[in-house]
């Protein structure tokens, strides 16, 4: 069942179930995703309703289609769902997306149980229902059916997201748009009543596109089948996670939301550290990591520090003794080449403050000293752009210092309109950068310690 | 020698020794800042190189200057300062900031311990050594010496920064002038070598314009000072501290940078506890808890969370039970008029979830609704604004929930520019606005403890 879920990221041909002519309505939106995309393949509009929508013949019913189908989405009330679903079987779809809610997470049990026997008996994939459903950027399939001038899509990349929940998906497809993150494959999966975040998880294993897989979930429906997965998927490519529905409160919540029992956070805490899956606090700490694996992995945990900014500095040691990481003690001829670039009165410590009259030249020569050292296995490289000295030339410095692939780097700027602009340009470089030490040091402990991982698993 | 700040912050006249013509430099940027901001007061350029600068006279020596001077801004060589300190005793200025590095920071202690002891034996107030000076919106004043295109200033408003570091107080001036935040009064001090962070909170504590004090500090000079000085201001204005130098390499990168000895992170943080002080864990939650700390003081932690994204719902739960915060019960009434809003299959919970459909009217209903019920002390108000139902009427509805100032509210948007923008406008209008169901959360149990040691006393 697993492998046809090629059939739904990568159709011939797409049939959309409810397909309407009503602006805003989800079977409005998704149909004009897939005109406005230029999707390459055919898509077939059925609603029984309508002869004809945005120049398209409209179908009645799936087996009205002459051609074959390979992808069905569905987005008509829950009650009718399930016959839609045996029309699917009846001719022969690939894989199925239902979007619609109103299953289990308000105890109409009758009807997602029937899906499921229908699926189960007939090997068919399903995603959903009660969710967002997919978005492949280098397929252009796209059935999020929220307009694109509220939320952005992403361009095409090498980081998969897998979510429980809609809501949170989609807020995450807008952060990863704004940050200019490329994105490889989006599975919203609602109700997991057939295919569950561990069935997605093996799909992506095996995707060429993906690298980094980031998963949000509440409950999952088979703990140990999840265990099992993360640890071997994990292995192969890194799984940055995101429980939610931790506490009492949060648990009931989640029931209400997707059906599904959040179960013990505890017991995730504890599968997620078994399986040395690196797991993020909150949404945007998902993407303060995501930047950075993408990174070369370190040796260690022995970090450089870079600043033009003496605060910034001494707030980032802070962090990187509180995560558990070490300032580099530099070697000398380190030392030596970094005196070389100091003013007089400067001194060469760790964090290496070059002071605000600091230009582009001395940051360049600072980080070619760094990847030289044998004693520093990551730079964490401040740059306050509020200082004279700071122009578009940096840019080209980081740039190279991220291309360099020696050594991973976080950059690390603060700041209002011109920083953020700045920040834009890197990130869009692929440069991992931070407006906050915090986050900086938090991801890189996170890359340390995978990278770490991986190392003992070659030994 | 503490009343005597005002001479400072807004003074009637300026001499700036060390002024420029030359592009970008310190006496440079600091001259044109005062020409820029149309400085309503007299400006006196010194220095012996210039006959005259951007038209006005500028003068040889500080007593060539016929007129009164209240304030003098050195940024001169480190050796020439404690003569120019003397000239400024002798021609009777009422304060002086000195920008210069090059004091304790590089163990010149000779010079600053002269210019420690003409301030004292002359009750002369001076701002610094090696510090970035003041910025008062409402006078004027403005000694920060980086160009304005690259860090903008912020708006009048309430909210006074006092600043070890000046790269800090710079990112800090930048975010709030980006977020919209109003300042009173920014105060880089540097080494502290006459006044110290706890004379600037005496100043603050009596200044009208400020109502919320931030306090960034790597090392006080005297904690016992510091204490007593805290315990008394935290009682009439709220301080939000952000201490540095927190471990050992941190504490060593402090005493390069400030000169400063950071001491025992732990004795701060007793401190900031015994004085009720609201501590920050980074620059961002500065701003993260500034925002909220403006809102209505709430009777107790039981928070309603209303949102139109269940996921986003879930996660808000999660740190609300982390922080020690309640989900509020809501009252009998409450869900009668609650349930009036919901879709016929949606079910009154807290977290409300108002689904995706969820339009305005939905939303003023919730609020109102929860805003009357006296079982709930703090609102939660997630808004994705990617849904098509969601428009510009919202940020009218979210205006006059704090506007209201019965109880308060924060709100939580996730997202890309639509978002963002959308965001920055709340901002604008004082609704405290978050990219994070855990920073939304933090901001309002730090309120909330705030407000029950303001109840306490009270008793």
């Amino acid at each position: 069942m697993i492998q046809k879920l090629k059939y739904i990221f990568s159709p011939k041909s797409v049939a959309i179930v409810g397909a309407s002519e009503t602006p805003n309505k989800v079977g409005n939106v998704i149909l004009r995703n897939f005109l406005d995309n230029k999707f390459s393949g055919k898509v077939y509009p059925v609603n029984p309703k309508y002869g004809k929508l945005f120049g398209l013949r409209c179908y009645a019913k799936l087996a009205e289609i002459e051609g074959k189908v390979d992808c069905v989405i569905i987005a008509t009330p829950a009650e009718t769902v399930p016959d839609i679903v045996e029309e699917c079987v009846a001719k022969k779809v690939g894989g199925v997306v239902i979007l619609s809610g109103g299953f289990e997470e308000v105890k109409r049990n009758d009807l997602s149980d029937r899906i499921k026997e229908i699926a189960k008996k007939n090997d068919l994939p399903i995603i959903g229902p009660n969710c967002l459903g997919v978005f492949n950027p280098y397929s252009k399939v796209d059935s999020i059916f929220l307009p694109m001038y509220k939320l952005e899509r992403p361009k095409p990349g090498k980081i998969a997201f897998i979510t429980q929940s809609g809501a949170v998906g989609s807020t995450v497809m807008d952060l990863a748009a704004y940050y200019g993150i490329g994105i490889s494959k989006f599975i919203s999966y609602g109700n997991a009543t057939v295919l569950d975040e561990s069935d997605y998880l093996e799909y992506l294993m095996h995707d060429r596109e993906t690298e980094i897989i980031i998963l949000y979930m509440e409950g999952a429906k088979d703990g140990r089948k999840l265990l099992e997965q993360m640890k071997k998927v994990n292995k192969v490519k890194p799984i940055i996670a995101l429980k939610a529905g931790k506490g009492a409160g949060g648990a009931a919540a989640a029931r209400s939301h997707t059906g599904n029992i959040a179960g013990s956070y505890l017991a995730y805490n504890a599968a997620f550290k078994q399986a040395k899956v690196t797991e993020a606090d909150g949404i945007i700490e998902i993407f303060d990591f995501v930047k950075i694996f993408d990174q070369p992995k370190p040796k260690g945990n022995r970090i450089g520090i870079i600043t033009n900014g003496g605060g910034i500095g001494v707030l980032t040691t802070d962090y990187i003794e509180n995560e558990g990481l070490k300032l580099a003690q530099f070697s000398e001829e380190t030392k030596k080449e970094l005196a070389k670039i100091l003013p007089t009165y400067g001194t060469v410590n760790n964090p290496l403050d070059l002071v605000a009259d600091a230009g582009i030249e001395a940051y360049n020569k600072a980080i070619e000293a760094m990847m030289k050292d044998p004693n520093i296995d990551a730079l964490i490289i401040i740059v306050l752009t509020q200082t004279p000295p700071i122009d578009e030339r940096i840019i080209h410095v980081l740039t190279k210092a991220s291309d360099d692939r020696r050594k991973p780097i976080a950059t690390i700027s603060i700041g209002g309109s011109y920083t953020e602009t700045y920040r834009k340009i890197l990130e869009s470089k692929g440069v991992p950068s931070y407006n906050s030490p915090q986050a900086a040091v938090r991801a890189m402990e996170r890359l340390v310690t995978y990278a770490n991982y991986l190392n003992r698993l070659k030994k």
